[in-house]
């Protein structure tokens, strides 16, 4: 179902300086992205755990590859569509972190096991419909997925209710041959930007005890439940340290953005930094107006726009293809037409899926240019 | 510098009944598409004006080429990267309704019109450095490019300020050879969405005198003014009623989307309709919520998010690949896991940018896959 995609238009070449970079366009900071890898897995905040980095934060093979060169025990993806692009790249182990309904797509991720017999391929349920459209498939291709039930610890957006419902879906996992059940999925998403650490840690507190407490109804009838996954950015050292879970899904920590930033830091975890950029040219200036050339369909604003990555000017606005910032104070650089400033994003996932490719620097020069391959994978 | 692009997951085939499409994707119902299509070019509100549509809304080649075959000029593009895109589609007359900077992109502009030497290409200026850095990449190229002179006529975003700015703009143009003087880009980007008629209509008054004083000021120099061009979905009766403007940019109005439906609409206006939809599936479903899968991938949320096309329910929360539904009211469908309700864009040009291809569909069967050619297209 995946053809190769090709590349389009090449902001940058290797040995550009960072002015010579066509714009808009993901810049990667080489030093930081490393630094960020290396703190995650040498923090004790997830020592003992299995690390299964979140790949839709990236949606790039060549991150994957360094997640799990750096110690991660494969990827999380969210959707079908997007394991297949990380299973083409050589990722051998992917948990489709969500549920999937429709014959489309359950005969989709079927083949995809199918296809990849040597790769690990799980995915989430929290209905017995979604169970049975999946076993349907898998049997039809002679395929075998990993199945982990989905609990709701506190998001409201999917997963069963209960212990009981999680036995009881459970149950119907194991009456299908070709299903492997596996554990929980117990991902709490709205927990991760609670901004104090006050608030995140007793999100997860309350999660954990739901997951403990299906995790051993599980086991008491006799059920297995070999992992039980969560956590993203803003919360897996809680996680970590709960007892319970055993597997944690940090996505943004290796690029981070705004939004994580206005997290208050917990001393306890790595002191992630912002590793990724866009880099803009002003197409425009006035007095202490400049209008860059990016805008929504260079970066997502769902968290808010992104923020210059220097001091002394403002967003005013952002429109389709544009950035109106303004000067407030003296501090920070005078912006001329042509210069090209570097804006950090909002939120990474969203601004991430709106390009083809990032542009990788080390010390201002480009040393690389790493497709985003999983860009538009939504189905 | 353009490659083909290829297609990665296709979401239909020709004969799919609705329930069969992949999701998310969007769907085009052909016929109100065709009606909004009719409905500008017949309209009075557009009689004796030129209609270049803006293809920053659709990025389609195929939607470009209907709306070419019905009466328009030619289009715009706001990115040389997109001008490549459309000029490679077959499209000859081309209008970059934006300001260009930096030696790659006037570069990559008058290697175009060298590539394509039958078709019209015009881009817009607000400074004389970007004037001399385009002429001399025309000089160089031995290319020739139309010029237009944007004024600010109240957005703030670009444009010189007024008639004497303008006046001294058009002289360093005249001073190049390989530009032609073509005459003024006056748009008025953020009265669009002003939300009643009088604030429109006012905002486009204010706009046409200024415009209306910087033709004559040019006029009066002996400089050419040929074109006075500018409006959008949401003021171009007004710029067409001003006896100023000669050529209107809508780029919406052919698809529409939530935001333009809280205009408060003018009788004089053709009365356009909501043709594109994005198909998603209910992945999850617990009593009153149900969870699609699309979110912040799959649409735009900067001007509010999708709505759902049907009564009785309301977005409760969008994620990166979720939309949280919950129930208001009796009206309006029951949805159950594996549904596929459809949802209203928010926003239809950061959305269309979002996919690889628009489903086109005809009484709820596929009648066409359409590439969006220029998704991504930022440079």
């Amino acid at each position: 179902m995946i053809l190769p995609m090709k590349l389009r238009w090449t902001p940058a070449r290797v040995g550009d300086a960072l002015h010579e970079i066509d714009t808009p366009a993901l810049v990667l900071d080489l030093d930081r992205f490393e630094a960020n890898l290396e703190r995650l897995m040498r923090s004790s905040t997830v020592r003992g755990m299995r690390v299964r980095p979140h790949a839709k934060s990236h949606k790039c093979v060549e991150i994957a590859r360094r997640q799990i060169a750096a110690g991660a025990v494969g990827i999380c993806c969210q959707k079908v569509s997007e394991a297949e692009v990380f299973l083409a790249g050589g990722i051998e182990d992917i948990l489709v972190s969500n549920e999937v309904i429709g014959k489309r797509k359950v005969t989709a991720l079927a083949s995809l096991a199918v296809r990849y017999p040597k790769a690990r391929i799980g995915v989430c349920v929290d209905d017995a419909k979604q169970v049975r459209q999946l076993a349907t498939a898998c049997r039809a291709l002679s395929a075998e997925v990993d199945v982990y039930i989905e609990l709701d610890v506190g998001h409201g957006r999917a997963g069963v209710p209960d212990t009981a419902a999680v036995v009881d879906l459970a149950r119907e996992v194991k009456l299908h041959r070709n299903l492997k059940l596996r554990g929980l999925q117990a991902y709490y998403g709205s927990a991760q930007h609670r901004r104090t650490v006050r608030e995140r840690r007793q999100a997860i507190t309350l999660a954990a005890g739901l997951a403990g407490a299906a995790r051993d109804g599980l086991l008491a009838e006799g059920l297995t439940c070999d992992v039980v996954t969560g956590g993203g950015t803003g919360t897996f050292p809680y996680e970590t340290g709960s007892g319970v879970y055993n597997e944690v899904q940090p996505g943004s920590y290796v690029l981070m953005d705004v939004d994580y930033g206005k997290n208050e830091f917990d001393p306890i975890a790595p002191a992630f930094e912002p590793a990724l950029y866009i880099l803009c040219s002003v197409m425009s200036a006035r007095g202490d107006r400049v209008t860059l050339d990016a805008g929504l369909k260079a970066f997502s604003t769902d968290s808010g726009p992104a923020m210059p990555a220097f001091e002394g000017w403002q967003v005013r606005g952002v429109s389709d293809e544009h950035t109106i910032l303004i000067r407030v104070g003296n501090e920070g650089p005078n912006l001329v037409l042509g210069d090209k400033p570097l804006l950090i994003p909002g939120h990474i996932d969203p601004t991430i899926n709106l390009h083809d490719v990032i542009v990788v620097s080390r010390n201002d020069v480009v040393v690389d240019v790493w497709p985003i391959e999983a860009r538009g994978a939504v189905f």
